[in-house]
């Protein structure tokens, strides 16, 4: 076993220096695709967006056809020997085999795929937009229709063990199955909805009841703005490194390790939303600035899956921004922005607000018990309809129909049912199960950090959040995209994906605020 | 003659739709650089500056190199044949001709070389910014040698007829010669030196005298950028296709004819800086927004060379701008939105007070007849260096030597010395001289815009600018960059480059202004 390529033979050497600048070109392509991508959703007027797709697409096709191109697969096929070799864990094997994972997968797409995909979800977007806005769906099915099918003609490329589904999942989730998320899904189902219906009950016996008007009076935008730079702060956001910016969808984007952009959208009558918005979208980017330069010109550049990325968001807005101890800090922080609006609140009644648990129709904005049935609505939408059990037209009805089964109320409009999620338009389609992914894994890791670092919750009373955000840096962000998510669950944890440690977490949580007796 | 391809051969045909294909991916490629450039400047962190450069570096080498491709050289040998058959104002004719045109320019240029340069110039950018800040010349300077070898580079790469200079010039005003704008300079410092010269006595003597203390005083910023609005909106530039934001130098960009957007620069004290960047840079943005939408995925698409493109920008900030009928117009305007300030102020007192000539030490806020002098002192300065007869290290007293010469004036520092203008930290070199093409233009264009429709002045006056922005359009905006410079002039005012209607209204303007008797 050698440690790195320098004790190898001179060709090796040659093969992998030449992988690097073709993965680099494949980056930069991928980079500025992004930051067109960030424009679009930011700044762009809306006469730019024809041209927008079309750059778009552009640039997809090049990375793409670069990616797959027989350089690389001849490349490849002289490095992989020498996985035998190296440290399985050293930034060359990691390299070779994560690209030789993503080099068989995507060489199954053609070209004109790739660019129609990303042509058809730039002018998508700027169409749901519209759509949300003028409650018409009629507007985006269509776009939504071509997106399904591409989605279909993609998912046969790839090819799959049991069903479409499984091949958009591994884009998102390398490793992951459709039927293991369907097991997942069911075990927390079982024990979700009982406590969303006892917390329900609860309710209407008046347990748990707390004052929170403190919370329905206007907060102006500068002064909620300000708020969520100083959490973002708090929390070790380096602005040097990023910018918060206002969309219609909060949401986080990297360029570079060194320019990793968050956006948020304020709610005058709602100073929470902007709030943990922005503590979910910095705790993604706290992930992306955390992953060493050295790989970012490389796929190990970035997160290691979607669900360890809504792990890392997932752990900064509910375990902690969620937590008694978060707002001993931060309520005293946030009485300086607003003095009139949050005079005589205790960190109890805050703490008691910020945890109320009360179906609603928009998942960003769900409490942490009822949103993961926002996620199962949609996984089971979405798969039904890629499995053509469900049309496209149908969608608007069978979301309410859902809403109301697993939530007891019925959207009255679009905008609060099928139109609030901007994912489908950007072709995301498989993607959805990783948000319950994260709620899973936010708990699993935050359970193993304090378990190393008991000191963690009292420094976060402190408002130190710096000792658990070095640790994730430690312990996750420096692997990048080296691990496959398993893999890194296991080498953080000890254990595979549990979802014991979530459940357990809810359910305390929970039978205390509302005084039940579980099980 | 025929008229369309459509009447040719199926061969052909096929060869220009595939030339068309290479062409639009190439642009496709520069303007996602264009986007990436304008983030740069407007909202990109600090941190982004390095990633930055090296994405611009290796989007710069894939559209050169796609450019210069042996394919696009067949499909022009096939294609080159047909310019004898069809009307060479056709889209046909002109794609055909202007592609084989930079083919064979561009080809020259070693991809390496390009991705350098591009490289290069973005870290300097940041860089400039910072040594400007600092008055830190030094920290620049390496930079900027760095930039004058690569133009060296460039240049003998390119190929010249009798200096490096002429090489680089054509990459801005395509079929110039340093020769002819050293002799357009000449005939131009012959009446324009002794002009300032007999103005600046005049003012000593107390004529032309005015009161402009109105406009020292604060003039807010939320206003001053609200007046920049109504203005451009006045001029018919289309916010739906287009925005302005703010950045450290003013600049127009466009991605498409249907995205063209401009920043602007506000100074608390003078209102007429941001006022007359934002009309300037919206005379930039009305040439690219008025570009037919067929030609945009080629270089048909864009000005026809920067000095048409300054000739623009001038007209509206100057000609038009610095009119008396355009604040009959604007100045109830600006009274609306700044009462206060301007309360008793007449249409003859701002008009005085926006033509005050005072040399000074900022070109983009010099008066219309000190202007040119700025321009002088770059070109020799830039020409100099090239031709290696002064060393980089050398440009800051030679720099402040020459505005003594030229103004009588000495900066204080170098903010307002040599480090005032970006342009040198993007690589360009041999551009400044298109500013002054520009005023000459722009008293071109215009005089033959009131001869054709003689009510235009009038129209300024009642606030009616679409007037000749739609003369505009018609006779210039919509050729693109069909037609050489040289040709556009002629073809819109039937003579060529001209600068005696410049030096006719330069000269009757200020000798007005300032009561003076010209020879």
């Amino acid at each position: 076993m050698v440690q790195s390529l320098a004790d190898m033979d001179r060709d090796l050497q040659q093969a992998f220096r030449d992988l690097e600048e073709i993965v680099a070109e494949v980056v930069d392509l991928e980079r500025a695709g992004a930051v067109l991508r960030w424009d679009q959703e930011t700044y762009m007027p809306t006469g730019g967006s024809e041209s927008r797709a079309q750059v778009l697409g552009t640039l997809a096709r090049l990375a793409h056809a670069r990616f797959v191109s027989d350089a690389v697969g001849e490349l490849l096929a002289k490095l992989k020997p020498a996985l035998e070799e190296l440290d399985p864990e050293s930034y060359e094997a990691s390299l070779i085999r994560v690209t030789a994972r993503e080099y068989e997968k995507l060489r199954k797409l053609p070209a004109r795929l790739v660019e129609e995909q990303a042509r058809v979800a730039s002018v998508a977007q700027v169409v749901w937009a519209e759509a949300r806005e003028k409650q018409d769906f009629g507007l985006f099915q269509p776009h939504l229709e071509r997106l399904f099918a591409l989605a279909r003609e993609i998912a046969d490329h790839l090819g799959y063990p049991n069903e479409r589904y499984d091949a958009l999942l591994d884009l998102y989730e390398p490793g992951m199955r459709t039927a293991e998320v369907e097991h997942l899904f069911t075990a927390l189902k079982e024990r979700l909805l009982p406590l969303v219906g006892a917390i329900g009950e609860a309710s209407r016996a008046g347990k748990g009841a707390v004052d929170d008007t403190f919370l329905r009076q206007p907060y102006d935008e500068a002064g909620q703005w300000e708020l969520t730079l100083r959490a973002l702060r708090a929390m070790g956001y380096d602005f040097s490194r990023g910018r918060q910016d206002k969309s219609a969808h909060p949401f986080t984007i990297h360029f570079s390790p060194d320019d990793v952009r968050i956006t948020t959208r304020i709610i005058p009558d709602d100073p929470l939303s902007a709030l943990f918005s922005s503590i979910h979208e910095g705790g993604h980017a706290l992930y992306e600035q955390g992953i060493p330069r050295a790989l970012s010109r490389t796929h190990l550049g970035e997160g290691a899956s979607l669900g360890v990325h809504e792990s890392q968001s997932r752990l900064w807005e509910n375990v902690v921004g969620r937590s008694r101890e978060f707002w001993q800090f931060f309520l005293p922080v946030a009485r300086e922005v607003f003095p009139a609006q949050l005079a005589g609140v205790t960190v109890e009644q805050i703490y008691r607000a910020v945890n109320r648990v009360k179906p609603s129709f928009i998942r960003t904005e769900a409490d942490e018990v009822t949103y993961n049935l926002h996620i199962f609505l949609r996984f089971e939408l979405e798969r039904a309809v890629l499995n053509g059990q469900l049309e496209v037209g149908e969608l608007p009805a069978a979301w309410d129909d859902k809403m109301e089964s697993y939530l007891g109320i019925r959207p009255p409009d679009l905008a609060r049912g099928v139109l609030q999620d901007i994912h489908w338009s950007m072709g995301s389609i498989g993607y959805f199960p990783t948000y319950t992914l994260g709620n899973v894994l936010s708990v699993q890791f935050y359970r193993q950090a304090v378990q190393e670092e008991p000191e963690i919750p009292q420094a976060i009373a402190r408002g130190e959040l710096m000792m658990l955000k070095e640790w994730l840096r430690r312990r996750i962000h420096v692997h990048g995209a080296k691990f496959e998510p398993q893999e890194l669950v296991r080498k953080v944890t000890g254990r595979p994906l549990d979802p014991q440690p979530y459940l357990e977490y809810i359910e305390g949580k929970y039978s205390d605020l509302y005084g039940l007796k579980m099980g």
